[in-house]
């Protein structure tokens, strides 16, 4: 088993990976200071999947385990499944020292962690993520959110788990889209931080796409280790944390335009990451045999590089409303190598526009 | 004006106290670094007596404001009015720079805060409280909250301002049994931190229910800075904060078992802290004049020293579901000496129950 450290001070907490380790999630959570009450936050699906396994590793060990589902899909992320939650939290009798688990992908931590946030002010919180997405990015860092009918995330707070359980097991039941849409973010890794890392994924892409446990552990280790270095120097996104959404300035635009239905997250900043390698390129930031291995790394693991059917300036609307944006300017994170970015608002609507035509399939 | 520090490090923040000050937050929101969009939240009543004035004094200086109003009363510190105000924040295009401004008392400063907090993550938050507990309490410290319907303030989160403007001559307009209910929990600093703040506020009880200037800006001046030093040492509750529920463990028995209807809080405090007081009494850490000097200091503001047609059991049952309660214990904050108290839960159901018995006018 690998052990990741999210250094954060009073806040700190470690990342679990390995194959096989739900079974022990009651150990784990022994290890930490909580009550006996704890609540776990799934969906139908998952929980028909690993819902007994778990409940039963921490029940054996004494703890009182109930379990809320949620409905799956980003469009259940919403206040009034928020609402339902606190009503069962407050129903099983969860007091301040009890201990909320995710269970599930990126919708289930996101709103789990948004209810262990806030009920009482903040109780305890863990998660264990289930799909590649959450493994690598959503479960580790504290974003936890709900949505509002006018925007993605726009209700919640930065709250940090107590601990992050990512088993290798759960990936093996993952949709095969799925699974490579989170992929991307591990490409996004690579670009932004580390080059010997993306050189790993090229290496190794049929051992990852087979899903075999080394590369597996391996590549969800990395990233876990990248993500808790940003995190740990920019906790609440002031700063260098915004390297983190390298490929996510047009991808949150593909998704918005497409009313977050055409495409996975994943897929969409597969898309952007090519477009902001489009852009580093059109401004002598990059070289062209970088802007290509980035295009065939993502093309390599079943990802799109280009959208089709869509309207430019559709995009480029939804690009001025993006939450990033300040006083009117786009920022946009560009690479400079491969393991290397910068923040710029130094671009002209042209080179977003001649990116967006020759991306446009 | 008086300033006093909150000295939470990076989230630190001053409190300005002064009669008409008011007309200056223009240029106090100028010395904060924020965005051009402000929200100001208030309800109806408050609005009709100062809205317009706290308005102007921020538009005037260039910033773009608008406002929203909820209705009064905790049963709206809901989150359904959460849901419209995010509604609001969205339709007046809040950014992650924007700023809320809570103008109000408890509730408004409650609810405002956590759509603060939770609001894109977190804006800006500045309080400018309209009532004596808001000014001496509730705005300070940033606890936040809405409440469920099974228990006030069981959602929420702490989270500072980034400024409190407390403006003596609002209080002209408090109707006098909320003012009366403020002085419980300033009458609270006194026993909890400060004998010659207690021996102040005797000496000063005609000054101070006449609202004199020098004697209230005095009386809030202290009240912050004592709450001040205690959540410094301890933001979010984990140990001396603890104190500052000096009085609360029966007066939100009281409160629970009345509906939130027949007490202000303020006076379900003030009997919670005679009851406090007979208790420490009966443990033998009071000597019988503390106990007197607190009955009469209470009784002389104008507050109940007693509670009427109210069922002891009721109390005690309602005391067993408190939030504070650990592991089935009942903790209460007990005064060893007017300015010094211990947190013990080392008291029998015996002690309770007599001193129920008691208080039972």
């Amino acid at each position: 088993m690998e052990t990741v450290k999210v250094d954060l001070g009073v806040r700190s907490y470690q990342i679990k990976i390995g194959e096989d380790i739900l079974a022990n999630l009651g150990a784990y959570l022994q290890e930490l200071d909580i009550g006996s009450k704890v609540l776990i936050i799934t969906n139908p699906l998952v929980n028909s999947l690993y819902g007994s396994e778990v409940k039963e590793a921490i029940a054996k060990v004494g703890f009182d385990v109930s379990k809320a589902l949620i409905s799956d899909g980003e469009e259940y992320k919403s206040l009034e499944t928020a609402q339902d939650l606190y009503d069962k939290a407050v129903g099983v009798g969860l007091d301040r020292t009890s201990t909320i688990v995710a269970l599930g992908g990126g919708v289930v931590g996101d709103i789990a962690g948004f209810i262990a946030a806030s009920f009482m002010r903040g109780i305890n919180f863990v998660q264990v993520p289930t799909t590649v997405l959450a493994q690598v990015d959503s479960s580790v860092g504290g974003k936890v959110a709900v949505n509002h009918p006018q925007g993605k995330n726009l209700i919640g707070d930065f709250y940090q788990p107590k601990l992050v359980v990512a088993d290798k097991k759960v990936l093996s039941t993952l949709e095969e889209r799925e699974l490579k849409a989170g992929l991307a973010e591990v490409i996004k890794y690579g670009v932004i931080w580390d080059q010997q890392f993306f050189a790993f994924l090229e290496k190794r892409i049929d051992e990852i796409l087979n899903l075999e446990t080394d590369a597996i552990i391996k590549l969800v280790t990395r990233s876990c280790e990248i993500k808790a270095a940003v995190v740990a120097e920019d906790e609440k996104e002031e700063g260098l944390r915004a390297i983190l959404n390298y490929g996510h300035t047009i991808g949150h635009a593909l998704e918005a335009v497409t009313n977050y239905k055409k495409y996975r997250h994943g897929e969409a900043v597969a898309i952007g990451m090519v477009a902001a390698a489009k852009l580093a390129y059109k401004r002598g930031l990059l070289d062209s045999a970088a802007l290509e291995r980035q295009k065939e790394l993502i093309s390599n693991f079943g990802l799109p590089v280009a959208y089709h059917n869509l309207e430019k300036e559709q995009i480029i609307k939804a690009l001025s409303k993006d939450k990033k944006v300040k006083n009117g300017v786009i920022r946009f994170i560009l690479a400079n190598q491969i393991g290397k970015v910068i923040i710029t608002s130094d671009l002209t609507e042209e080179n977003i526009r001649e990116t967006l035509e020759e991306l446009g399939g």
